[in-house]
């Protein structure tokens, strides 16, 4: 699949925390940032996401803010 | 400012496209990824962006997916 | 690529609208609904949408919302 | 009310699932598509979802993306 | 309609902005605050918004985020 | 910090409920008008909210829609 999503960056989970309805999934990326993901507890059991499995994070451009510190 | 979006990553502003809306930006994380970003071209001018300025990309955890290749 | 986002629906193009950064995309899906896209003008180029074209509109479940008439 | 968000779509519900905060809540399309939310477990509360009510789904453009297979 | 949203403010319209395929729409709530909406440039036009127009604005909870200055 | 989100209104936290993944923080805006907001119950707990705490909400334009009564 090639998704119009202008971030996907390759990764490793680095954990999964899973509630009734959401998960937060931790990635830390290739360039050793780290990345938190919250999605359906049920795509995190499809995706079968475990420590260590090597996935890429996907974010759409309108959903990254541009901060100044 | 410190916000409740779980992802805040530094990196340096690599290019600024405004249209009369919406402005693109793309940022170089330090780790090496890119980052593009879609935000309000008023935002980008109040925020003075340019090739090379230090900035911030922020996404709150919900706005990330995961992906299998 | 497998997708952590709980909705992926086969459709095909039926108007791409480019503006300077973002591009509309309207998919008529095999059901017969329509869904209303709004990428980047690059990401519209860079999958070579056009009219007739088959595609898949991805929809993460937390940007649903439920109403009643 | 009349919404902004180009993309209202006619279906039934097929179930709710409520964790402490969030539901996931599955709409099956009258074009036969199955969709998926999630919303506050309130906000479901509110609405009075159960099986096989009339509903609508409601997404903003800027929230569908495009994928090609 | 009543929908799934949590948020749900009223305000009349201070100023509308087209591009090509966004349009900037600034509201003035009742409590004085001032929201900035980017809807299509369509849905715009079909809700027939300008200057001084009685509108709600509608905010999923997943899109709020909390700040500590 | 300085963030692109042109949205960004001062209150005081009425309400935090908390599950396992997520959390969710009702804050009364000056103005009057209440917010609902659903962070992650990691970030509650950093931003150490409670009833009463000054805090913004902080809500990108994008995802702001307009209706109609």
């Amino acid at each position: 699949m090639k998704i119009s999503a202008r971030n996907v960056l390759r990764g490793k989970v680095k954990s999964v925390t899973a509630g009734m309805v959401s998960a937060e999934v931790v990635v830390e990326l290739s360039g050793g940032n780290e990345i938190v993901s919250v999605i359906t507890k049920r795509s995190a059991e499809d995706l079968g996401l475990k420590v260590g499995k090597e996935v890429s994070v996907v974010i759409k451009a309108t959903n990254v803010m541009i901060a100044l510190e």
